[in-house]
């Protein structure tokens, strides 16, 4: 069979390959992603709140992928299909999860590290706890990691049909702030944006990250054959009573921004554990 | 079709049900899991090491999960399969990721929680940035954030034919302290222990997680029908020369304990990220 390969990333050129500095006065590059797939409402609404402001190329899921944490695709070969789904941006579906996403893109369609890595809109929270079973989430720490400042951003409704208008407005504002500042190569930003009408958006709280989970509970049910099965649901349930919280600043209709790290070294259990060294 | 269940874990009574606390004095329940599944090496060296100091209650994944991160399954059921691998040791095989089976095993079939989780032994290195990728170490921390102290081991070892003698025995040392301090319920330990004989290992290092991680790379190659794939491939590279790290304790065949902790809020940039609030 002959290899048509017309839809692969072209590869890099070392002719026409520029130092990254080259690209500081231009228009930033900046990759977006998402979990729920390239597909969804949610990361269109991103593309269009951003894509004036810098080159915008989309790397996404080409399903849902939606509670991956921060798997990777070891096992199997992973593939990129140029997607038509933006009217004039690049983009490529990706059979991996939101953290593959961002490997391939830095290493396979950009070449190059993005000025910025944005995942989302997500449809559903990813407050408190969320970070650490979110893909959404996951694909901006992966991003973070290499050295890719990033934010992840989502709207407090499952709902196909929600209005993003609100999360459109902050991911804008959001992302003007994170390109006029210095940030930090690491920045992480987790960006939560309440169930509201966006002009009864109060603006913006830095928060930390709230102790909240779900009650597991699994429904257990019988399939049609007679063979027991367990489906994941749950309740959230909220223990942390503090104000500079996520959880507390969407309840009061504040979009909620917690600067996430990936060293998960708990540092005063560090001192505490130094005698088991004896 | 008749309903068969005999293989399905218990359903909780409410008569046999005791409180916690009657626990306490007997021998503790220790939940263990691994990301390399039930029929792997070095979980059976792990359930080896400490079987005689609790009672041990086996849920793994049926099949290799390794790379799973922090997934989660929430698009389809889950099964658990009453699994006869290790004399004498209720064992079940899960069909999810490693962060499903300890959800199941505290709902659904110790119907309580353990008072310990144990991750491991994974055959390979999870310091550093791994235990953001790794399935063993995310069964550990969902663990610790439902208030079960935790610790997930790993040997710098991928062989099937590892010897985990070392670890074995730094394993048992390291449950032994666990039960024996005053731990905090969402206490997580990395433990990653040298290739090395078991008598060179130079004893314990509690540490914190190097900035080490994969420079990465995919293999491009066209499947037997002429169509691109990838493969996640990658160079490790350790950009932190601490000598307080996991990855410098390894390298001097130390046992290296890095605590963990599921709080990811970046507490220095939530200061200096204030202003945005105006």
């Amino acid at each position: 069979m002959k290899n048509k390969t017309p839809q692969t990333p072209k590869k890099r050129s070392k002719v026409t390959k520029r130092p990254a500095k080259a690209h500081v006065k231009e228009k930033p590059v900046i990759l977006i992603t998402n979990d729920d797939g390239i597909t969804a409402p949610g990361i269109r609404n991103l593309v269009e709140a951003v894509r004036d402001i810098g080159k915008i190329v989309v790397v996404a899921p080409d399903k849902p992928q939606s509670g991956m944490g921060h798997a990777i695709t070891i096992g199997q070969p992973l593939r990129l299909h140029k997607a038509q789904v933006f009217d004039g941006v690049e983009s490529w579906a990706c059979t991996g999860t939101p953290v593959d996403c961002v490997k391939l893109a830095v290493d396979k369609v950009l070449h190059r590290k993005p000025d910025l890595c944005l995942s989302g809109i997500n449809h559903g929270a990813n407050h408190s706890i969320n970070v650490i079973y979110s893909g959404t989430m996951s694909a901006a720490v992966e991003a973070a990691i290499e050295s890719i400042p990033s934010a992840g951003f989502s709207l407090l409704d499952y709902s196909i049909e929600a209005d993003f208008t609100g999360a459109k407005k902050y991911a804008r504002i959001i992302v003007e702030k994170m390109l006029s500042g210095k940030l930090d190569k690491h920045t992480v930003l987790n960006v939560n944006v309440p169930l509201a009408q966006a002009d009864l958006l109060k603006g913006i709280r830095i928060c930390r990250q709230a102790y909240a989970k779900y009650e597991e509970d699994f429904i257990e049910r019988n399939d049609p054959h007679g063979r027991h099965y367990y489906w994941l649901t749950g309740e959230f349930v909220n223990f942390d009573k503090g104000k500079d919280t996520d959880v507390w600043a969407l309840a009061n209709n504040y979009v909620s921004v917690v600067p996430v790290q990936f060293d998960l070294t708990n540092y005063a259990l560090k001192e505490k554990l130094k005698p088991w060294e004896k």
